[in-house]
């Protein structure tokens, strides 16, 4: 792996002078003192004792002879796993080597040992596939950690924020902390929330994100702003979200939205080139119109093609009531798939009928080797109908229609589904393998038909298309937004947009989201202040680090990427957080618990 | 001054092709592209219009003409101050050039005018020297960070932090972020805590520091961390304290005191010949009595000389019942001061009965020209008395002997404000000289007198220097620790310790802190579980962020090295936190406000 930081010195302390990850044949015959874990001890009999030290560099092998000292090989003869040693030893080539280590070809000879600490039996294996639970793994986070496996994840994450300070800095982008107790919001997501003792009956939030911050730094000229920082959302806990997370928050003043594109998706490319060694080529710019019909997702996963292939005109006026009936009939062709078995077919047709998913039924169409058509609405559909719908989808003999139906937008998510789970069965979303793009032209604003209102896409403060300002009145479900997201595999790792920067735009906006002007002077004032004495154009952007992290590394969950996460129910199992608090402190923050709900 | 980050990349967007901070000579004749905001306009009358244009780096003359552009002219009378522009024009040779200003060379006849958007006056001038009163810039603190003054601290910050991280990352320590939401620990400074809306009734705290944290990092084997991390104390505020603030947080294993020491003083020199091309020497390690003895303080400014000198043998015995009585006298020699009038020893004898102070008198010697010696107290102590003092002083003709007496402790710490005045007074406090030093050997414990029970006087996880180990049992007072300050310029900067790593040991610690078993297992339960599983010796440290840059960049407050800092009511005046909460929130929160309080 290609290595961003250069390690410029070597680890020495009056403990050691060499890790136990860098020894090799130059040292043999040298006198080496070393301090690790005892990750394996190998009784060989015959008065020969072998123990692997292990420290975060690597593992080296100990060699204690009965021969050589037989006071020391007692004292070997007690090690159990996870002691802490301090060992001092000759370095000697070893007779059977092991290539698969890159201190396997030496061994220490141990002439000192020191116990430097004791270890219980841990509670799981420190080893790459452990034999400990989640629920155990969480307790012991700290055992946890020891294992090869999740610390990676952890140096990975730190060497992607070191060369994104790197990347951000040469670009004369200012890292600046915004604060973490600030005022409460409530539109949006949830916030967590801190009494004020001082202020009694008042509290501070947590921030969802310093949005608002960020925009006042470019009003005071800032220019170029970024920070890596924690946010926090007081949402239900899904398994890929955490109370608290991490964002790289960015933004920029006299930009339009290509200045901002290339910039950050200069950065992903850097990470990508100095993680990776990989050279990824430009980022598509996909609509959101287009993303929608194409994959029925605002974040295609785009490692493999299988695009939406809209078949309702060929299909309508043969009697096939389900299709005739439908808003919409969309297929997918999976290529090389006519070899689906019946089973496979059925369990694909379960698929998408979950509830999870909602489709009344699947349809497909077999391209035989032979050049025959085979589907399952075979009734209604002659060959050439079928030929008609085959090639409109490109395909081939040996490849597979699949084909959804019903309301549009319904029909497209279920369709999204069903491709990637098609993909997903074709191999065809290989984690080593990175397809990025951004998507662009979101709508500015979703209605909420319950409530029969409109609100923010994004958030209130993304700007219109200049050009679609006038539908604000007319009809504002159809004005496009100055919006955009990174996708990464079918992942948004980053999402953002151009601000509005004009205080009577910025008022208008809130008007249209249904904020009275009392309200929205209470809850935004300051910044509709600060527009007024001169706001520069900017645009910003925040990528989710944790997520970014977790596509680096190959992992389903961003889990595995924080060193000490909260579990589902948002706690930390191991110090046990949340917990009562002393009446004292009640007292004192002016609170009661409301013990009637 | 000497840049740390390199910016290898030009500012360039589809709003400007320059900055107002580049233009030189080299550019006469092309035309240009700039934006920002109007510092001044001056109109020469005549048809000839200048206005400054301000970016972040730097200012730009633009000259807007009308023999040239009548309608341009026209418009250019309206601009105000703080307009934002964009504008395009020649680059042309300036008649009266501005060597103050990198652009004071050329200036631009504007060719095209955009203005960006207005502004209203500011309610106070964007200047290094602002007429603006300290509530006034904190209301509108995005305008007061438009002032350079302030703006430069905020990349000296970023250029701080960014130079720490390379320091740390290229000797191998990682960055890992600890959680924001932990348990609270009723020891030490108040919380802040933050209610659950998922486990009612429970609270997270907000971490003072992440101890702990970073402690089971090491007992993960983690090796070298470190954090550039906000943490919270709900403490009652003063001018240099915030309820948030940031700390470079670091722990490493395997080393001992001198290890830890030497990377850290490394840090700093690094960041003192980087930022200020200043070659510090190595930092003396004074032991906490002699700072205590020489300095009456554990953070003594050492950039002058000016150490205590114990008289109470030589004043013994002549009648005089102050110092007859004194348990301690202790005395100063402010060289060169002998010409202080009478109206400025009586205002340092005021300065020194100050209730703050609370001495109740101030002795002088004054060493005159000729040699004869003249003292407060002639009436007690003769020539030949007066002349064994100054010998013990190394005093000479012209220098001031000032004299305190008492309890030796208040004594002390009243002799070391009296030093730090005279200090000021004499201007051998220059904030462009820097004296580093450790202070080492602190005292493990301190007795609350009225309690009359010990506490850690760094925290319960500081070890004990073994030799001293068991006095723990006999004389708790005396025992030494191993930890460690660093003090620049009297202030302390930061400090840390060799960590117990022993849960025995731990848990005699937490005894001797009057700690029940039962709550020691209830607050700290986890790390003493962590200890049974092969914990290493380790060490930390941790450094105020916000002090440290206050000292680069010769602030007294911390405050202008925040970019939103809070009030001494703990308040954010700018978007008015904290507030009172919507009923429904803490409903959700199951929380009522206690109003009887």
């Amino acid at each position: 792996m290609h290595t961003i930081v250069k390690i410029k010195f070597k680890i020495k302390s009056m403990y050691r002078n060499h890790t136990c990850g860098e020894l090799n044949l130059a040292a043999v015959n040298k006198e080496v003192t070393l301090a690790g874990w005892v990750q394996k001890v190998r009784k060989l009999g015959g008065g020969m004792n072998f123990v692997d030290l292990r420290d975060r560099y690597g593992i080296t092998q100990l060699v204690f002879s009965k021969e050589a000292d037989a006071d020391l090989y007692e004292q070997s003869n007690k090690l159990g796993r996870e002691y802490v040693l301090q060992v001092t030893g000759l370095v000697r080539e070893r007779e059977s080597k092991n290539a698969n280590n890159p201190t396997g070809d030496i061994e220490i000879i141990v002439n000192k040992l020191v116990i430097l600490n004791t270890s219980e039996t841990p509670p799981f294996t420190i080893e790459d596939d452990t034999d400990g639970g989640d629920d155990l793994r969480m307790k012991y986070r700290y055992l946890d950690l020891r294992r090869n496996a999740v610390r990676r994840n952890l140096e990975l994450r730190n060497r992607l924020t070191f060369e994104t300070r790197r990347y951000l800095n040469e670009r004369s982008f200012l890292e600046v902390e915004t604060p973490v107790l600030v005022a409460s919001t409530p539109e949006g997501a949830r916030d967590f929330v801190v009494p004020s003792r001082m202020n009694p009956g008042e509290f501070y939030a947590l921030p969802q994100s310093p949005q608002l911050f960020k925009q006042l730094l470019m009003v005071s000229g800032f220019d170029r702003y970024f920070q890596i920082v924690k946010c926090f959302r007081d949402e239900d806990l899904r398994a890929d979200r955490q109370p608290e997370f991490t964002q790289i928050d960015c933004e920029m003043s006299f930009v339009r939205q290509e200045d901002i594109l290339n910039m950050f998706e200069g950065l992903v490319k850097t990470l990508f080139k100095t993680e990776k060694n990989i050279d990824l080529p430009d980022f598509p710019r996909m609509p959101y119109s287009e993303a929608m019909k194409y994959y029925g997702s605002d974040k295609p996963d785009t490692r493999f093609d299988m695009k939406f292939v809209e078949l309702k005109d060929l299909t309508t006026g043969k009697d096939f009531a389900v299709f005739d009936s439908a808003e919409y009939v969309g297929a997918i062709c999976a290529k090389g798939a006519a070899t689906y078995t019946r089973k496979q077919l059925d369990a694909l047709t379960d698929f998408v009928k979950r509830p999870q998913i909602g489709a009344k039924g699947l349809v497909y169409v077999r391209y035989e080797a032979d050049g025959t058509l085979k589907s399952s609405v075979d009734k209604f559909y002659d060959q050439n109908d079928l030929k008609k719908w085959s090639e409109r989808c490109q395909a081939s003999p040996g490849d597979l229609i699949l084909i959804l139906c019903g309301e549009t937008e319904k029909a497209q998510k279920q369709l999204c589904e069903l491709r990637l789970e098609v993909g997903e069965q074709l191999g065809l979303r290989d984690k080593n393998k990175f397809s990025c793009l951004w998507v662009v032209d979101f709508p500015l604003l979703e209605k909420d038909e319950e409530l029969g209102r409109y609100f923010a896409k994004h958030h209130p403060f993304t700007s219109p298309k200049e050009e679609d300002i006038p539908l604000l009145d007319s009809d504002p479900g159809a004005v496009r937004a100055n919006a955009y997201d990174m996708v990464i595999n079918g992942v948004e790792v980053g999402g953002g947009s151009l601000r509005i920067y004009n205080s009577q735009l910025q008022k208008k906006m809130f008007m249209t989201l249904g904020f009275t002007e009392e309200r929205a002077q209470e809850q935004f004032g300051f910044l509709m202040n600060a527009f007024k004495y001169g706001a520069p154009p900017h645009a910003g952007i925040a990528f989710g680090l944790d997520r970014l992290v977790s596509i680096f590394a190959g992992l389903d969950s961003i889990r595995d990427c924080i060193a000490f996460p909260k579990n589902n129910s948002g706690r930390d199992v191991m110090v046990d957080a949340p917990s009562k608090l002393d009446a004292v402190q009640l007292d004192e923050l002016h609170l009661k618990i409301d013990e009637t709900k």
